[in-house]
């Protein structure tokens, strides 16, 4: 098994993902949202890259079984119901419900992976989605979102711990230099305060710290704790059952 | 000063280092290769893209003047003096003489910065550049030339071997999420034991180890070890005398 780690969907080369597994991680907050919304009973959440095209899809829906949401400049956008806060997402919220969701950076790379199967990563659902892509036996690529098209850490770290997760299972799984570098960094942060302690020195963090969003980047670091698997299939993400 | 550090030379946004101190990084090995040759008595280094740009610039020089050097695919180029391997760069054969040199990776890279300065940075010099850098107060640019297009570790440890010796003289130095990264995996490998080790599990490495140039890699390895400035400027490097 080889696994590929890439620092930007824009970087993954045309036709690579082809026969391959792939997860596409946004740590802060698309991925982590989206599982978020499964885990509190949402019956699927379509990822859209336009505000536009989120309002258009959602007509499809009555009003009762569908939730508007997402964020530009990591703001809630205008007449949306929610906003890309994973916190806003509870069962009360998305239960039964198919969420539109538009972000910056997530929903676009999670449509253009053009891989044979294609799962939804972040630090709540890390070893989870490393056991599985490990079962899987089939070559690996991680695609991280960034920020705004640069590398983000947080993305890689979360990389770093799927990695860690199929190391365990599979020693022998073969990592290129980027999945080498996301383990070490995975690995140089092995408590949360840590986690926390070294992205409080990064871009993304901080943005979302200033905004005062302290309770969702608490909630982005907690390492496996809705231990599902999320997969895109024909449009939309939903709760994997093996 | 903000320290930016990008994984290859076409991630740098077009005019991004305009103002700006460019370091261009290519461990393994066009850039070691230089600040060996100018150790070594190289009146100036020129890098050049292509082999035939090479054979072309060279014949301005009379043949006792001129050295023709480079690879393609880590191999000597037919009809050239040298290869890319530092260790042939010796007083001897390069002392006084200006070199012409094309590789697959770090010369392109060099020609390219369109920087206010162009510094060629390895982790045999890496604790001088990052002094100086420091000390010229610009905004920095870590430019790692990759491998085939591809992130390449090594590259990465030097960059982040660079932002220590900032740090060291200018703590409020600030990062982007690239240059943190870095300067961590740097930190990790704190022996060039341990580097050696770590490397030995990355692609560019192993393929020199498996084409025998064991002494080429050690070389490489040595931080510090030829402490002198090399700079790049009307198209060829040469050693800057503060």
């Amino acid at each position: 098994m080889q696994i590929s780690t890439y620092r930007l969907p824009e970087d993954v080369p045309v036709h690579f993902c082809m026969n391959k597994t792939a997860v596409v991680i946004d740590v802060l907050r698309a991925t982590t949202t989206i599982v978020t919304a499964l885990r509190n009973g949402a019956r699927s959440v379509v990822p859209v890259a336009e505000v536009e095209e989120a309002v258009e899809l959602s007509r499809n829906f009555a009003p009762e079984d569908r939730v508007l949401a997402g964020e530009r400049m990591a703001l809630q956008i205008d007449g949306f119901d929610l906003s890309n806060s994973p916190l806003e997402f509870t069962g009360e919220r998305v239960g039964g419900k198919t969420v539109f969701l538009t972000t910056t950076n997530g929903t676009r790379a999670i449509q253009g992976t053009q891989a044979a199967e294609t799962l939804i990563g972040a630090l709540v659902n890390a070893s989870a989605t490393g056991q599985y892509a490990a079962r899987r036996e089939r070559d690996l690529v991680l695609i991280c979102a960034g920020t705004l098209g640069h590398f983000s850490l947080e993305d890689t770290l979360a990389a770093g711990a799927i990695i860690h997760a199929i190391k365990e299972i599979d020693p022998s799984a073969e990592t290129d230099d980027f999945s080498l570098a996301s383990l070490l960094l995975y690995q140089h942060c092995d408590t949360e305060k840590k986690m926390h302690h070294l992205l409080d020195q990064t871009e993304h963090y901080r943005r979302l710290k200033d905004l005062g969003l302290i309770g969702d980047l608490e909630h982005c670091m907690k390492q496996d704790s809705m231990p599902l698997l999320a997969g895109y299939e024909d449009g939309s993400v939903s709760i994997i059952h093996e």
